[in-house]
């Protein structure tokens, strides 16, 4: 069963790229919550292509909403939110569709169904299908503000730039704030200019990036998530692993824990303002699956975009030869930055679904 | 809502680590599995505590299964199987129940069931709770081992001892069920002296080792797996992540996709005896969420054990006072061992359950 | 939770009566199923406003299908299909919106929604929102149709208007078929036209009727269903229980089992072509929860509208005050006939789910 | 996929009638709970057989609480309840094994568990698997009554004994802590001896009987359901329907919604001490799946016990020729009486759970 996310929130997603809509279903938001649109309207371009280092391709990416919300406000029953699609040049994918797109979901999507997938720009495996994503987390973003909570990332590698992960210092609310208004959100500035200029190299070349971002949330309450199943780790991975792209979820500061020992690890308690917390965060503010309080943080990992322009050696999935396939189309050289909003509106969309279920 | 997992199958855990018992009710297995006892029980001794690494603590972990399980078939109906506890030092914790263990559950746990938690010896925190999970697991790897399918493991990194994840050579059928019957799973057999060396000399500093583990899955169809929201990555994630200790999950070749171009980390397509494959497999066997057929392949990142015997730093739940607190008790100086037959019976579980979903 | 509905397939339901659109989301319908469109706009227009004996209040209910059909069959991936609000006379509603209709879901769902509910029409409680459900029911009714199974159903009481139960002679393929192309489906055709006076009698007295319909599923295999918790009965009872106004489900000879004595109630073996079958079938197809191969057959009890444009005792939800209500608007005297298609639908998508859970 | 009841809590069942033991694991109940043992007794032993009227079989039904109870008040993890099986009589069941009995689930239980099934006392479809499910709905049902809730019970049809169903009069929590008192629950005094005739009738005569029973829950507030498709009406019939030989479900006046008018049925408002409330209460405390705080009312049909000793026809599952079977053993002229405990037991975890899902 593929289609739904959640526990005390439902979160239904349906689409493929070049049909007639993409949208999403989400039931169990609180009534009565105000929505601001245009901040809303702001999330989905932060994803949208036609950005300044993505794709060519331009959307509208204007969200219809068809029910739930009235005048502004949330009814508490499903609102279920639809782009239409536009802009799509099918014939760009006819010409191929018989060669395996290297790295693509084609092969396997065909393997699972059984060749009535629609496979025209990627179907229901596309990119495109986090957009509805965005709309459905900026929704429950707006939730969480509403409580105190700040969602925000920096890019923590991409390719040989490498900037260290946010430290007791720099992980505050105005930080993360100014990330989210980045085209490329990353703490040190000249990140930004360098990071630039490789994805524009990996586009002239033809070639593509990937990534790794980190995502912090302030302000959450101890108590979120549950031993087993459903740890807040597991939680978070779950809907992370959705996103096309991602192939690694670490939290707090994830590999590195294999080279330290339990006393260069443990994370020490102490007292602040009559708060119990911890004096480091190695632990990314999940212990035993369960928030503590501190900064909950995160690393996941992107791989490059499958779609780059050189041959590539791939195989006809009727004859079952090999063949050379070279992709036209419009493709991001590096889907990074637009993946950002889409893995803050995902962490947004768990914490309010485990916020609502601990009824704290 | 925690304790329940799967969509095809269902597995429920319960248990408390000095309580009457623990156990899990699995449901929806096939009617007719014919089960190996004596298999089930290595399974579960891989994990039991009192190996050569491991803490002192010894327990049977004999599973007494109560149903579902009929002259050593599954009957097709939910199968229960419990662990009686024994051999348990409750005082041990009585006398820091109040003092907040770094890094454990002792806080996260009490803000969320309001004092009430069993807090001895972790609860139903406690590592002690994935012998049911190794139990439920080796039920599935069974009726997955009887459709041709092979789990196995080794050890990538222990503190400065690292060695390379699976390649199309080391990566066959002998090689895991080999790794399977060491202690210390590793490639290279001169690792095994090096990691157990690192391990005591870990415990005789009243200090204690993280690690990653790197898992394979061979023999699977392409096929398993949803896009939205139940990607394989998800599906194995979330159970991954509710293993206590478990802080980062990464698929293929994981965070090296951040350190590479789409030309060079792309799975071209070949073809071997008719079958379509990859050359190589970056990807760890899973495309759009998809299992394309390859070997599947996953790294987990295990945290230090928080338990050591050190002076800490810790704060009184009561007086909320900064105290120090040396925790007394039998600990593992390193769980990376025991951990990997918890982490191949989740991957198990995950597999059947989606193998089963998938109705091939 | 209460928008999605389904195990192996899932059917996620929007909408409000006067907002933009109504619709529903199906995932996990098989992959390459042809869809007769012309068939599932007729199952539409059944239920649609219009008819004969229903409401004056018009509505094309044209569903756009805005993914996961192509080219008119099913790709495997979520199927979302909407209509859009037209011909609404909101100003209805708003001269008597304080004023809580007897009876109906104003009072519930303003307790439930915290006064944000959409209250217009009915708003997420309208009898409009079966809409969507016809849909999906259309299509697993199909998938069901090209396995050999046929739903059909008839008015076994309707005010003083009653008709035997399905006999074993009145029970074929070629009747159920009728009984789906009459506006008033009855065995005995001057039930019809009886039915039809009485109706209209009280359209004239300003008042409704309610009724009882039974359904009878031909064609299944045995082995559908699970013993706890969901059992066949469990299953449809669950669905039928969502479809508005629907008070009372029963299976097989229902409540004349307290009327009968173990030896006259049980339904005895026989063999039949080589087949297992009962020489009576009082337990409506269903034993144990699973289906056994026999006609599944139940009875459904419809209350009669609530909506009546006679002077009714109300109260003013702000005043608290008792206050005459006179319901204006275009209302059914008896939903009976439309409500028919409904639960036709509700069956065969709790079958449909329960069929691919079984993997028979 | 059949054990697992509930959104908010989650209740798995297990077991078979005649393996090492059944039980039931619940996750999702508040912690710190007080459980007062001496009542979930009571529940457990109305339920339990050796009944002044049942089958002469007795056992303890002793539950063993092995995890999420610590002096007497729930820790907030999963509860596991185990009774273990004894006095047991396997070769009752050995002879006949082969001989289908009618209207048992012996047949349906074959086909779908092929053949792997624990046919013995009825296994997994045995009305003892009942005892668990009264455990864990005594935990809620304690949890229901500190929050000031009443559920009782009498029987409205039993062969020819009818009686009315509750009234406002009848209605009170006096009436309904009575009525959990006696065997024979009526309100009218005399039906409970008329009644014990008729069942100690039906056993002389080696038959059996059925029967209706109405419940009622006192004290629930306005706002537990959801429309779409949890409704109150949905949840409850759902886990009622999983209670063996149950064959209906309806709410407040059932079936007679079928003989009236609208402007009859419908519930007109007034107010009381300030309360919203309704004058008359055919609809049993729910429109549009949703509670209004008026008395919670559904009566349960319930067949008659197929277990009887007098020769039936059958078919041998093997040879498939027509025999004469002759049941055996001790079996209940009546199950009616301790079904009642059963069904309530169900209503009280349906209603926590849906409870704790609104957040009231």
């Amino acid at each position: 069963m593929s289609n739904v996310y959640g526990q005390d929130i439902r979160v239904s997603i349906f689409g493929e790229s070049h049909g007639r809509g993409i949208g999403v279903v989400i039931d169990g938001l609180e009534p009565g919550l105000l929505i601001d649109m245009e901040e809303l309207r702001r999330q989905m371009k932060r994803r949208a292509p036609g950005q300044k280092l993505g794709t060519t391709r331009t959307e509208a990416d204007e969200v219809e909403i068809l029910s739930g919300i009235r005048e502004n406000r949330t009814c508490g029953t499903p609102i279920c939110g639809v782009i239409y699609n536009q802009n799509t040049r099918s014939q760009d994918y006819e010409r191929t569709k018989r060669l395996l797109r290297p790295s693509h979901a084609d092969y396997t999507g065909h393997v699972k169904y059984q060749g009535f997938e629609d496979y025209r720009g990627g179907g229901h495996f596309s990119g495109r299908i986090t957009a509805p994503l965005v709309f459905a987390g900026a929704l429950c973003r707006q939730a969480l503000e509403q409580r105190g909570v700040t969602i925000g990332s920096h890019i923590t590698k991409l390719y040989n730039v490498t900037e260290p992960r946010f430290t007791r210092e720099t992980l505050t609310k105005e930080t993360l704030c100014r990330l989210g208004q980045q085209t490329v959100p990353v703490l040190a500035e000249e990140h930004a200019d360098t990071i630039a200029l490789r994805i524009e190299a990996a586009r002239m070349e033809l070639n593509s990036l990937g990534g790794i971002v980190e995502t912090a949330i302030l302000g959450l309450p101890a108590g979120l998530g549950d031993p087993f199943f459903d740890s807040m780790e597991s939680r978070l991975a779950h809907i992370l692993f959705s996103v096309p792209a991602v192939k690694g979820v670490s939290f707090g500061i994830g590999a590195d824990f294999a080279d330290m020992t339990g006393a260069e690890a443990n994370d020490p308690y102490t007292v602040e303002d009559g708060q119990i917390r911890t004096v480091t965060n190695h632990n990314g503010g999940i212990l035993g699956g369960i928030t503590n309080g501190m900064p909950l943080t995160f690393e996941t990992v992107i791989k490059p975009t499958p779609s780059i322009s050189r041959p590539q050696q791939s195989v006809d999935l009727e004859t079952k030869q090999i063949e050379t396939l070279t992709i036209v189309g419009r493709h991001d050289p590096c889907i990074v930055p637009r993946a950002i909003p889409v893995l803050e509106a995902a962490a947004a969309i768990a914490i309010y679904d485990a916020w609502k279920g601990a009824k704290i």
